[in-house]
């Protein structure tokens, strides 16, 4: 098949999903525009998303059900999977009808994605991304005595449940994803940053940790060839010295200029920091790519070279 | 690419998959040693599964998660697309490490499937699919008050959730499904009847029923031009006169002799029934055409025409 356009890798963050069903319902329709704008364009599209909100009200849906009913809880790598359809389903129906609304028949599926990860990562040792619910303090220190979460404070919004972040090694079904995208397909996949498991033999098991998706997506890209990776969050530039008086917003920069700014915490943990950080992965291992951070409503732009922030 | 053998749809039943996660994780070690001496025989394969005891364990933990924290319920739809995950999650794994194990590498992969069927349906008056929990007499009664549910007597076990199951009528992922077989990859596919849909215009929404996992099969082995459709489950073959003296197991028997049998009321709702249905509907649309119900450990002597119920 011919490729008229680039090969696109596309994370989207929280805002392209909300945070309960109506919202997701809702927000996944400008998504959908947003996407099918650059399908549009003649792009091959491959996307991902994160599931933050999604997890953490999964998980602890299945433990007080397991709780109620003397079941064994499903652990979070289950939960990661069980989202993957809670929003991939939202998000496959909202463009594919968006595309047959513009005359264009292309099938849009989600396949379920595993990732594998290092069982040795230290980050197991030290737990950081944020899942779930917004607690109080008091309700925090319960989970905590209770049930031997690991909590921490989430941008002045209150607690939150944090679990491990290790890197991902190698997305497990990218050969189904080849697949789709040489049959001209659009595909989601590596959802939620990917099933977490870790490889025993020939023996996959699920961990407890979510992983970055970002990363996962960089990851994706990198092992897919994408020519960009495209990082879709709730800013149409990255900035550093964020929220002070001289903060400064980026244009083009060259990977080494945003791998320098995030060794100098110029980037929020858990937030504005793994973007940058997967995108020089992605971009500094091997010539001629380019990973752009922007607003969702800006993709098309972006890709235009018109607005966000290029990382080459 | 050359086909070596047949093209099979498989529609696995309850016992190849347990009712809770460690009865999964032990089960699907044993239907992925079945599956995987039909891949090593050369065949294609398509695999499906019920979901009953899964969806209804969701719904039920969605909607006291729902009541508890004042968020909208997630709708029976939406339950089925997160069961096609928690289900597919621990299939595919389990088949891919006992392919591995015997030096066979292929991908195996599980596409979120939507399945559309008619708003007219009248299966949407008479809901007849149980699903989730027994319960006892005075509990249905609650449920049947407070939440308006119907409920069933099933099978003397006690009483069960029973929803409306209307036949699928398209297989909205179909072109993803046939894109991986041309590739040589194993699918899981149409997981738990799939997600039940009916078309709006161009928008596809959720509704409230489960639709039967054979039935979906055949219409699935149907539009990708099966050869056989296999419904394992846990009789080594279909019986008439099923549970009394003279009880008679059935072999190979023409379509239209098997269709009589079911009209004649030989066959349990429910259960046999729509899987002889399933097989009838698959085989009589085309000649050359079977479709296979036996037991799950016999599905290799099946295909060799040694044992179960051949529908031809």
């Amino acid at each position: 098949m011919q490729r008229t356009g680039k090969r696109l890798v596309i994370a989207l963050g929280g805002n392209a999903l909300g945070k309960t069903l109506p919202e997701q319902m809702a927000a996944v329709k400008l998504t959908a525009k947003a996407i099918a704008d650059l399908v549009q364009d003649g792009h091959e599209i491959i996307l991902s998303h994160g599931n933050g909100p999604q997890v953490g009200m999964l998980q602890t849906a299945m433990a007080e059900y397991a709780l109620k009913y003397h079941e064994p809880a499903a652990p979070l790598s289950v939960c990661v999977a069980m989202s993957q359809g809670y929003i991939g389903y939202d998000l496959q129906n909202a463009l594919r009808e968006e595309l047959i609304d513009r005359g264009i028949h292309k099938a849009v599926s989600t396949v379920l994605t595993q990732v594998r990860v290092d069982p040795d990562d230290p980050a197991f040792l030290k737990p950081t991304k944020p899942i779930g619910h917004f607690m109080t303090r008091e309700e925090a220190d319960e989970k905590v005595r209770e049930k031997d979460w690991t909590v921490m404070e989430d941008a002045g919004r209150g607690y939150r449940r944090v679990v491990a972040s290790p890197k991902p090694v190698e997305i497990m079904e990218i050969e189904t994803v080849h697949a789709l995208l040489n049959a001209g397909q659009i595909v989601v996949a590596a959802g939620g940053g990917g099933i977490p498991v870790v490889a025993h033999g020939h023996h996959l098991s699920g961990v407890g940790a979510v992983i970055d998706k970002d990363l996962a997506s960089a990851l994706m890209a990198d092992t897919l060839g994408a020519d960009t990776l495209i990082i879709l969050t709730a800013v149409e530039k990255v900035a550093i010295r964020f929220g002070k008086p001289d903060q400064q917003w980026l244009g083009d920069l060259p990977w080494r200029d945003a791998q320098r700014y995030s060794q100098a915490g110029e980037f929020a943990e858990g937030s504005m920091k793994p973007k940058v950080e997967a995108a020089v992965a992605f971009v500094s291992a091997k010539e001629g790519r380019t990973a752009l951070i922007t607003e969702l409503s800006k993709a098309r732009d972006g890709v235009q070279g018109k607005t966000g922030t290029l990382i080459y």
